[in-house]
Formats: structure tokens, C-alpha cells, sequence
């Protein structure tokens, strides 16, 4: 037996009553932490509470050579990551490679930033289209900077259509967590080639460490937001399109927008 | 204080360990199931894992007149939740009234839907758009009877952009849960008025009981799907848009969807 465990959005103390139960009955946990990883705990302190080892799998261990799955054939094995379970396309091929072994599979949901976005900002839940991600800027082999224009393109498209964008930050080994303050950057650079005022006068949302106690979320124009500083990673930002009433009010009242986006909606 | 806690997807179980030990050392215990609820645990279970009553709260309570918020300007008071905390409106509305009172807020999440969808379809988060609600129909004054053809609009929208649609089903007091196999029917039914071809031939996911031990999860075509017995509540529909490689794999090796649909892929 193979079990997928999301371990939720911050810290060890993040996992359900049912996926700590299911680490303790387990007879081999085994954790990928490369696309996904806690914050707010040290594998130590995962360990110590499971009373447990971990054998943390490289990308290899998980993508080339998952030699490690014949042991759910016999045994009861766990898979842990961050946030919830299986939202990566890597851990819906290991459940496919299980099954073609006959391995049974079974899943234990964790907290997502998918849907604590909505309580943290205040923004309705159905009214977000595709989300998309900020990838850190790489070098061509002529000697030129790329900047993605993707998730320009899909601010574009959700706000045509009247919907939020949830934009996730690059995580890069060596280029590090990207900050909003960044991804503001690289969007208002490609707003300055292109023109078509998607991000001009934008409002947006920039939230760090979704899950920890004191997490810190602020809403207003994109070029005051730029200004803020939001701390330790991980970084998380939002392009709503227009705002309902409620969502404009818990912009000002709980984000520190300018009372002015309330005022504009009662005009 | 006031603290919003997510209990999670199914059961009393799906809580977080940060969950519970916020509700061990709260004074009071608030709770509102009628937005969403736990299938798989009743009140008095919860009670008895908690140590400690719980009010449960009607809608008056919360959209009305939430005197009991009053409670959290000297003490420590929870409000639980089903899935995630403050998807709903009404939660950030008693998040907007706590802050006008003074009141300190803190949000502590669970395992929602949103992404607990990704791991039980393989579908990839990031091709979702805008998600939608199969209601119930009603009768107008006229006697005729009302099918919402906002659901079918939300599919074709997201379909001509290439994003996969999750569908909530309407949960009425007296009309009941609504199952997998009656909003395929509506579906269908506005189908055949509008014949636009959104939903004939078109792939569908059913899912029941998310988050339990035992969850179904089907995909297939439409008018097979119909045929299918889902049993117990809670149900829930994706309608994908074309479908990556790996989704249609997942689709036939894990959900049961007929072969055709990965050979077609490969043509």
C-alpha cells in the first residue's frame, strides 16, 4: 500500500489527525521536497514528531529510478510533500507506475494555497481562472535576457473574461525564491514592451508564508506593492480582476488598500 | 480573538494538529455546517474528539445578527468550518464585522476541494478556470421549470480556452444533495435546447465522498457516466478540456475512462 500525503501549507503542525496516523502506521516514509517544501520545519523536527526517519528522494529518486516503490508491494508506505497531495504531474505518474505494479494507492489531503488564497485575501473562490507561474528570468544563448510573457498572457485572458489570476513565484536551486516585489517587476517590464495595460494602475495582491501564524498579505497598486516588503519567502501573488463589494471592502479594511477602491465602486 | 478554522475535507480526522489544538485552547466553540459539512463525522463526535461543546450556528446567527462575536473581544474563540476556512462570503463578512469590533483574526486551514481535486482526477491545477454550481432547478409563477444555464456557459467558456471546469452541486435543504448523474442530466437537457455541443461526446469526472477512505472517482463519457452509481453525498463534477497526455492516462489506467481516449491522442 502507497499513501500520498499532503502535509499542508507551513509547518509539521500543518498535517491532518489522519495523515499523522497514517505516518505512525507506516513501516517506510518517504518525502519529496523539490517542488513543493514546508517552511516552517526542519526535516528534524518532521522526524522527531513521527518518531521516524525520512528518506527525502531526489528528482531522480522520484522521476528516473522510483526503485523505491517496489517497497509498497509488501509494506505500508507513506509519500510525503508539501501542501497538498498529488497536485504535481510527478506524483500522478508514480501513482500510475504503482498501479502497473499493483500497488494499491491511497490519498490524504493537506491544506493547499489553492484555496487559502481565497480566505487570506478575501477574494471569492469561483471567480479565479487558470492560475499561472513567474519563472525567474534565464539568459539566451545569444546573450539575451528572457522574460516569460505567459503570465502576463493569462492576467490578460482572466481579466477578459472578468476572473482572478493566483500567480505562483519561481523556486530555482539557484536563483532562489522569487519575491513579489520581483514578479511585480518582470510584469510591469513586459506592461512597458507591449502596452496593453494589464498591470498599469492594477491592484494586486502580495502574500508571504500562507499557513504560519502571522502571515502577511497586502492589496493595492501594483506600483505600491512594489514598495512593500514582504519577508521570508514563500511569496504568493494574486491579479484580481474587478472587485464585488466585499471583496473591495476586505481589500481596504483587512489589506491596507486605499479606501479610494471602495469609494470607486459606490460611484 | 477569533480564531477561522478549515476542519477539512470529510471527517472529524481531517483537521489539522494546529486545528485542534487551537480548539483545546479555546473558551468557546463556534460552528456553521449549513454553507458546508462534514459527511463523515457527526457533532456529537466532534464534541467528543474536542472535549468540549460545540454551538452550531444558523444562518440568522452568522449573516444576520453574530452576537456571539462579542464572546471573542475578551475570549479565545474558534468558528469551524467543512474543507478550507473563509471560502464562503459570509465568512469574510464575519471576518469585516470582528474587525470593526476590534477583534484580533486568525486564519488556521484545511484540505478543500480546490486542490483535493487535482490529486483525485490528475487533472493539473494550473489548466482550471473558472469554477461554477449545478442548483437545483425550480418552478417559476408560471409553472414552468427553471434549469440554470449559467453551469453550461461556464463549461463552454472554459472549454474554448482550454480549461477544465470543476462543478459543485447544489446542496438544498429540501431538494437534497444532488448527485453526479442529476446534473449531467441538466447539463444535457440545456444541451439539447442549445445544442452548441459542449457536453455531447464530451469527457466528464463524477466524484463522491472526497477526502474519505473510500472515495469514487469516475471519468468517462457523459452518457456512461449518467449510468453510473455514485453512491453517498457529497458529489462533485469536472467537466476537462482536452486533456494532456498524462491526464488521459490517469483517466484510463486510474478513473476507468474507456482506452479510445489515450489512442486518440496518440493519432
Amino acid at each position: 500500500m502507497l499513501t500520498f500525503i499532503g502535509l499542508g501549507l507551513f509547518d509539521k503542525n500543518d498535517i491532518s489527525l489522519k495523515g499523522l496516523e497514517a505516518i505512525k502506521n507506516a513501516d517506510m516514509v518517504f518525502a519529496e521536497f523539490y517542488t513543493s517544501r514546508l517552511m516552517g520545519s526542519t526535516i528534524e523536527e518532521l522526524e522527531t514528531l513521527y518518531c521516524k526517519p525520512i528518506h527525502v528522494l531526489s528528482r531522480e529518486d522520484v522521476e528516473i529510478s522510483p526503485n523505491w516503490l517496489a517497497e509498497a508491494q509488501e509494506k505500508n508506505v507513506v509519500f510525503l510533500t508539501g501542501g497538498d497531495t498529488m497536485v504535481s504531474t510527478t506524483h500522478v505518474d508514480l501513482r500510475l507506475r504503482a498501479k502497473d505494479m499493483d500497488i494499491n494507492t491511497r490519498l490524504i489531503h493537506g491544506s493547499s494555497i489553492a484555496s487559502a488564497i481565497c480566505g487570506l485575501s478575501g477574494l471569492q473562490n469561483y471567480r479565479f481562472g487558470k492560475a499561472s507561474t513567474v519563472p525567474h528570468p534565464y539568459t539566451s544563448i545569444r546573450g539575451n535576457t528572457i522574460i516569460s510573457e505567459t503570465p502576463y498572457d493569462t492576467i490578460k485572458l482572466n481579466k477578459e473574461h472578468d476572473m482572478h489570476t493566483l500567480i505562483f513565484l519561481d523556486i530555482d536551486k539557484d536563483k532562489g525564491y522569487m519575491t513579489v516585489n520581483q514578479a511585480l517587476g518582470l510584469l510591469l517590464e513586459i506592461e512597458k514592451r507591449r502596452g496593453e495595460g494589464v498591470m498599469e494602475n492594477a491592484i494586486a495582491v502580495g502574500i508571504a508564508r500562507a499557513g504560519s501564524d502571522e502571515p502577511i498579505v497586502k492589496a493595492g497598486y501594483v506600483r505600491h506593492l512594489q514598495e512593500e516588503d514582504f519577508g521570508e519567502p514563500l511569496h504568493i501573488l494574486v491579479v484580481p480582476a474587478s472587485l464585488h463589494f466585499i471583496e473591495a471592502e476586505a481589500f481596504v479594511k483587512l489589506l491596507g488598500a486605499p479606501q479610494e477602491i471602495l469609494d470607486e465602486l459606490d460611484d
